[in-house]
């Protein structure tokens, strides 16, 4: 049977010390992973545009995707390892480790300086980790606002499928789905429906979650995102109002967490400068009452103790860690 | 009781004839106001971005605006009209003709030569038109996509319940709602739900529709579009499976749409060169059996005979006109 | 003789009086011509972008022309009269009036709602202006920071070209050159230096003159701006300086024309809102000790008295109206 | 007396096997720099854009360093070293050993993946890499077509010009200058110009060079890019024109660079897919008569024997090595 992403996934901060290198919290992961399970969340999706990925080195990346194995055994919690990188030599040899160490899935996204010119340059990177690792599953990590690449995950997936079923699985046979980072539920709903949902196609923008199901089902449907790491009770429990037909529960959840997004997007991110990651890292904190997460490691800077008092006050006002 | 488009409003084509001015085909209108009201489609917003807006000129668009009052009066089609111009001294001719002429709202959307610098500069275009046509229903229109004014209809929205409140309607009394034609659904959510629902949210991407039902309800939930000219029903059918709870219809129906939604982003557009607007235009005319829709103005070219046999096998391959 | 414009060509402001409408002020036209005859400025190119282009209506801009033309005739100054409009049909009429009325030469940007989609529907444009007005000179006007068409300007001249030669004149035979608004100064050269200097490219980015003169040389070497309004003079001084060889003068005077390009850059510019030609039109309104040039009609405000005094004195600075 | 680069320096290629993982063959620098040398062009920056910066892993940007400043020994080539990367982390390894081993200078450019939001997250950037490598003369890469960074170069070096000075040197007193590709020679000439011409800004658009001479002059004017590869004696001659008053020599030469640059853009790439680096490295292998620079790393394919024919035959019919 062939890997899947079932439900939701989180997409780790990475922790980091307050120190001038902003070095890595190895430990830290240890209670990330412990929180994951907590939520009901089974899957983390290491080294993510939310894990800071690009601003990290490629040691790093290799020492947090082993410890995040050893946390992901402990806690139950299935780890996928993003392993792309600007260089294809530091992609392939990101790929080999995480084969090697025992990832459950890899994913690669393209580099965002030197930017694929065409559909055939993102075939051969993705034929290329796939050589690279493989007996691991593999994904596309399509993600514009970020990368600039916007050439359609749709006739990403519509290549790789027609690839595969002619070469019989010789070639890109590891390939299992996207991490789909954009809000056009039309092409999330293609890509989910297509070849009769054989894909795993998992939604990359948390606050839709609600409308890919509506136009994918529960079945068809995942989720990787940062906001699952402290909403991820209240995710579950809207999943399970529209599985069960309560269009007025999942509708209320859906917009409970619309108001946490609200947050992260809160122009001057609560005097650390940059909306987005850096507030989310906080509102983690907040969830585990205080355990690391760390500022980010760049360009945003530590939130300060008043800042973070007025994002608790926040939080608290629109309920985020109600868990109902 | 405020003025409300519900559920579904047509964006109507402008007809052309194939003659080299393009000139307006004025008859034609009836043709279209009929086909809509069997469509179960009861309002109509012209002179859009799908009625090629920019490329008619001020006295076309009055005459259009006529045209179409008088047949939506007898095809009981409520008429709103668009009057968003790159010169404001044209914008403010068309609002004050629809409210002489009786249109049942207005719209406008920022120029996009001279985009709005700031918040404060669409706030003052809104006024400006809010007093040219005071006793008509006002709308603003978010299309980034074509206008380049990525400010968010969100803090459009919130800045003038700010200044009605203040003024108990005082100022930008007949403001009433927005046409957000843009695929973020939570924005979409946070405008649809606030002050309680008040205003009028009328999203301009058909494809997501089903989301936004998701997100937002039945009551809460408005649309104008394109596609409504020709599937009218099945959006129709959509919106009651969604209202009775039945997902299952539902997601097959928007999936039936979102296959014709693929027929106008084909590449070649069926040989006229331009997707989009072209291939909808041809796809009107399949639907009313050939009555004038015409080819667009600028800058695409009348789809070929061949073209049009093709565009007409891809549509009934996907049942495009089956209306279920 | 073909028509060519020669050295400097003003890209005049429109003046505005300062009323609700910001209704034209004809007469004003007049001194406008008087002072760019008194900088050595022979050309004028109205209802382009400085001259608020496509806020003003289409009787406007007919009217607008019109006083040019007989200011002109009072002031030796040659008329160019820019045509584009959003739609094509105002376009053509708008240069069967300019031809009617004697307009030296038409220049004619694309749309920038539904921006042209290919080389071949440029061409198509062109032509049909071409025809519209088979006796008037035509250029086309290349400005992709505001219209967003990028496609380049060199491929549209070659294209041209070909046409013209194949048949021998027939079709475009009225094509003279291009309005270059972009600082490519290699792609600028190549189309300076194309078919033997044949054609009349004329920049639009005043502060980068003396690169283009140091590419192409004074004979293909011409330029429309806004600046040369009130430093027209500057400029000339700058050209000669150049054409007699002596170098650190040129660089003096362009550096010194930098100093006052830099005042419409300023942020806040000086308390009106936004940069650009409000700042200009500021300026020149100093430079002609107070004769009416008007604040801008949209989206800028009129710039206060305040603003207006902090602006002399940053001219004054920088010797703006030394001539020197 | 402070470090400064004078004239020309080449942006080299980085050369690669055509094996499997495009391995790097350090070998070959040797010949570049004694290349580089026959060519009169002083300088390398190494591992910038053209050198495919971000393609390599920093291992090898670390052996390509210490290879250069040997074969910069031999031949007489100063090496000034890029060591931007996506992480921060990285950045001051390579800064670090960059001083260790005695590169010239270290030049920064901003991640991609992780813009800088606002001007003082550069200077912090700068300020960082300043203390790693505190006797290294310091340069900011500002290349807003690949990073998508465009705050203004100028504020960079007025903000940091002012640090300096008030800390009289004690914070960012290693700061030289920018590389500023980008092609606005207004700016370009503003910051030439700033603090009396105290800083060295190199010029980053080799086909624009000859403007910024003529604003700026022979003293103010530096230039860094990647044909001088192989055009540097034609474009030493373009400077001595210059210098020497010979306009239309100056012109010439220029003219004939940009009929070389234009190889570098033909659409496709003459067979090897993307346009730029790949047909540049191309050019330098008929330059250096066959010897290897390789293929481009990713996302290019190796030029085909076909391809490599045809562009000698362009490149010899506009006698891009003729030197004269």
């Amino acid at each position: 049977m062939a890997f899947k992403i079932k439900g939701l996934c989180s997409a780790p901060y990475t922790p980091f010390r307050n120190d001038s290198e902003r070095s890595v919290d190895l430990e830290a992961i240890q209670y990330h992973a412990a929180e994951l399970k907590a939520q009901g969340v089974l899957y983390a999706f290491v080294c993510g545009t939310t894990g800071e990925s690009l601003s990290l080195t490629v040691p790093e990346r290799k020492a947090i995707l082993e410890h995040w194995l050893k946390a992901g055994k402990d806690h139950g919690v299935t780890v996928i390892s993003h392993v792309g990188c600007e260089s294809i030599n530091d992609t392939l040899e990101l790929a080999k480790h995480a084969e090697a160490v025992g990832a459950a899935a890899v994913a690669v996204m393209p580099p965002t300086f030197s930017k694929p010119s065409s559909l055939d340059v993102i075939i051969t990177l993705l034929e290329t980790v796939s050589k690279a690792a493989p007996k691991t599953p593999l994904y596309w990590y399509h993600i514009p606002s970020r990368t600039g690449t916007t050439i359609s995950p749709y006739s990403v997936l519509k290549k790789l499928h027609e690839i595969i079923t002619e070469s019989k699985g010789e070639r890109l046979g590891n390939f299992r789905g996207l991490k789909f980072s954009d809000s056009n539920l039309h092409t999330y709903a293609n890509c989910a429906h297509f070849a009769d949902g054989h894909y795993n196609i998992c939604l990359g923008m948390d606050e839709h979650l609600l409308g890919a199901l509506a136009m994918c089902g529960v079945e068809r449907t995942a989720a990787i995102g940062s906001t699952y790491n402290y909403q991820g009770k209240l995710y579950n429990k809207m999943i399970e109002a529209f599985a069960k037909g309560d269009k007025e529960e999942a509708m209320r959840l859906q917009r409970k967490t619309h108001a946490s997004v609200d947050l992260l997007l809160t122009p001057d991110a609560f005097s650390c400068g940059v909306p987005g990651v850096n507030v989310g890292k906080a509102l983690m904190e907040l969830r585990m009452g205080g355990k690391n997460v760390g500022p980010p490691r760049y360009p945003g800077s530590a939130m300060p103790e008043e800042g973070k008092a007025k994002l608790k006050a926040a939080a608290d006002a629109v309920g985020c860690f109600d868990d109902e």
